[in-house]
């Protein structure tokens, strides 16, 4: 399984990954599921992936390819956001359609991706593209996508992301979704890659690969809990009629 | 869809129950998903539901129907709750035997149910019954069984609930948990079916409806946005390195 995040801001982009990918209990492994393209001073480009990772590397690999082999179309080449979700999706929808064409059910070889990002004089824009190749985009009333096991930590994003917020209190609010996934979801495992964009910056940011150990990610998560626990006793005592 | 949640505590047992059934988005109807069963001195049982409508009520119907004709094996007949898990296991697999007999795939008429619920001098229990008719048995260890829509509402429980909490908290607890999964599903609503059992009390509780404009419930639900919103401000400011 997987869990990935991205949120698209007033203020700039935020994007977490998970690493754990697993073929049945026994097999997990870590993979990288966040991936960073641009030109510094031209654009800045992220791509996160969930499901098949054959598909999901074969997806980054033609993307590298076409850059390396300067072909026509490539991540660096089309000319606004729109085009590089149009080539992503272009390329994600190829490659299922090849390894599928002797098989009925296409769904086993499926991903799905997150594309976010910016070019020099236009808006950020973030992107969540289907097998299909087709794609839908966030605004200021829907301001994040989730991919993979995104139920357990859709509550805090539902209830206190907002479009406006700061960039570290979205980046608490996102780990925040990752530390409940991770918690009741053994598939979804440490480390986690993080990534803040801030808006019009047009840099590259490295990115921060959050271990297990990480002191930060520790304390909020102990924090958070403490937060919760105290939270539900300060709630008000239920009404008498709710123990009839 | 539905969400069912029934905690097996100490101090005693906490059931809640949505109430919405849907075929489609445009076919939406109110259905009460927690009945109670019992005879004030000797027996506690309350049964929740979720899946196939017609499963389910088909089944609290035989169980009602085997009570009205005093037949050998009936809810008030059976020894012990182990005894009572069996009888309902054995009907719904009945059930589901019968309606599917012609059809390959049984799935389109499964349905899970969680059976709770104390005998005199015998401790309290609660199972988490299968279309299969088997069953698992909640312990001090997992207090707690979910049915249906369970994963935005297991984050809240997988945090805070402990099997010695007292009962009070623990309905918050299950509240909040009701809160998280009405805001991120809305194929599972309002009102509510709350029941709280206190230990060997051997008595049958009312319990309370909750509806959409409860006061205690629309206070609690408020609060905790409050909560939350202001436990990520008061998180620690995320160290440098987050924002390479």
């Amino acid at each position: 399984m997987t869990y990935c995040c991205a949120l698209r801001l007033k203020e700039g982009l935020v994007f977490i990954s998970d690493t754990r990918t697993n073929a049945g209990v026994d097999h997990i492994s870590v993979f990288r599921k966040l991936y960073t393209f641009g030109i510094a001073g031209d654009r800045f480009i992220t791509i996160q992936t969930s499901g098949n990772l054959a598909t999901t590397q074969s997806v980054i690999g033609h993307l590298k390819n076409q850059l390396d082999t300067h072909q026509e179309q490539n991540l660096y080449s089309v000319n606004t956001m729109f085009e590089v979700a149009e080539l992503v999706g272009k390329t994600l929808k190829a490659i299922i359609s090849d390894v599928t064409a002797d098989t009925q059910d296409q769904s086993n070889y499926y991903c799905s991706l997150l594309v976010g990002g910016q070019i020099k004089n236009q808006e950020m824009q973030l992107y969540n593209i289907y097998p299909q190749g087709n794609f839908i985009c966030a605004t200021s009333d829907t301001p994040y996508f989730q991919i993979g096991e995104s139920k357990y930590g859709k509550p805090i994003l539902d209830r206190a992301l907002r479009y406006d917020m700061p960039l570290d209190e979205a980046l608490r609010c996102s780990l925040i979704s990752f530390d409940s996934t991770l918690r009741s979801n053994v598939s979804v495992g440490m480390p986690l890659d993080a990534l803040i964009y801030h808006k019009d910056r047009l840099n590259v940011p490295i990115g921060k690969r959050i271990y297990q150990e990480d002191p930060y990610f520790e304390n909020i998560s102990k924090a958070w809990s403490d937060t919760l626990k105290k939270g539900l006793q300060d709630l008000p005592v239920p009404t008498a009629d709710y123990f009839e």
